[in-house]
């Protein structure tokens, strides 16, 4: 058996998310499960290095599956992409130690989160959040700070039965700022269910002034859900990088 | 009678263009007559600066119409903005000269044609145009001069009933390479029924080495389509700008 990491894109936006609880095959792990059937004969699980949400996007999403194959990586590669509809595709293909797991072993990722001021291009409508608000980006950037190092982000999780750690340690968060758009691109260790878009929510909400920045320590510690902002929705998010 | 003149921009990827002979009600000409009829009660012709084919954007379109209205003009704008679908937008509005008219008066249009080296982004898969060859640009840069200036365009435009006069100028045009894609700029006073797709496939063919640039000059001069390249797809081309 051959262990192969591949990186892939994918536009989310009709997608049922990376895996789905339940019955719809409308999901990106499904396409690619008919996929690897299809060129092994054999059920073959893929991993993803999370689960993307219905919705949201990825420029830099990692997976890996274990086959018996010939084919080179190259013709791995093509012969996924060959299958795969226009929407999602294989950017790259390598063969990896079998024990490498691409969730298991992920350092760090980085997402970004686009918001846009008033009405988005056309051209970029799928792929980010719309506010009519004025955002004070000097007050995103203050409250962003907040954020960096190790804490427990239990008010930043969708709660979820898991009993897990809550604790994630997040490396960069930066707020750019260009056009009509400001985007937030947060570095971590890991993130919780809808984590990304509920800080994205409570930097929206600090930007318009509802939320003062050295509130955020306050949020981090209250450890509940409710003190921080909205979960913002999944069109503005885009994994844009995982690192082993 | 006011005299609009907006500045729009269309994802084409749906339509059958800005107008379609027939009866399909599919193009951005009719979801403007509708939205304009709603809003005055009459029948309102609308004036773009060319007729887009089925499946072209475009970042600038410009069009006019003349309306009684009492609304200001970003009430007007706001108004279609809230009944266009969402692949089509108006990004500004003003009253204008009662003689203005969007076609007749452009004295200079850009489009861009986005070539694609290898598989596209899932991003950008609507809007550029695929080639696996390798295309040599410097080639294509030396090609592009010979088409500047003023000259009869008659190679360069799909066969049409109409006589009128084929020759055009071309202010610039130019060959932008970066990542993987290499976009064509062109710049002119009109242009010819698949003008621009005509001359992006011909520089193709140069970037391709099956024209030598030094032959575009007699390919010009032959005033015959089957000299020229061939009319690359429409989901590459995208109507940048139109001065006045």
């Amino acid at each position: 058996m051959k262990n192969y990491k591949i990186v892939l894109e994918y536009d989310g936006t009709k997608y049922n998310g990376w895996q789905k609880q339940g019955n719809t095959k409308n999901t990106i792990e499904y396409k690619f499960s008919e996929i690897l059937k299809k060129m092994t004969g054999k059920n073959t699980e893929i991993f993803a290095s999370g689960r993307t949400d219905s919705g949201v996007h990825a420029k830099g999403q990692v997976a890996n599956f274990k086959i018996d194959t010939d084919m080179s990586e190259e013709e791995v590669l093509k012969y996924i992409n060959t299958y795969l509809p226009d929407d999602i595709r294989v950017l790259s293909c390598i063969e990896v130690d079998e024990r490498f797991h691409s969730r298991l072993n992920a350092k760090k990722k980085t997402y970004m989160y686009r918001i846009s001021k008033g009405k988005p291009s056309v051209f970029d409508r799928k792929y980010v959040y719309l506010t009519e608000f004025h955002l004070d980006t000097e007050k995103m950037r203050e409250g962003a700070k907040y954020f960096l190092g190790k804490h427990d982000f239990k008010s930043f999780c969708t709660k979820q039965k898991m009993k897990k750690s809550t604790v994630r340690e997040i490396y960069s968060l930066d707020i750019e700022e260009k056009n009509n758009e400001i985007d937030i691109i947060i570095c971590g260790s890991g993130f919780l269910y809808n984590m990304v878009r509920i800080v994205s929510g409570t930097l929206l909400a600090v930007g318009k002034g509802e939320i003062k920045p050295c509130e955020i320590p306050d949020i981090i510690a209250a450890e509940n859900r409710e003190k921080a902002g909205e979960t913002l929705p999944p069109q503005g998010l885009m994994l844009l990088s995982v690192e082993y």
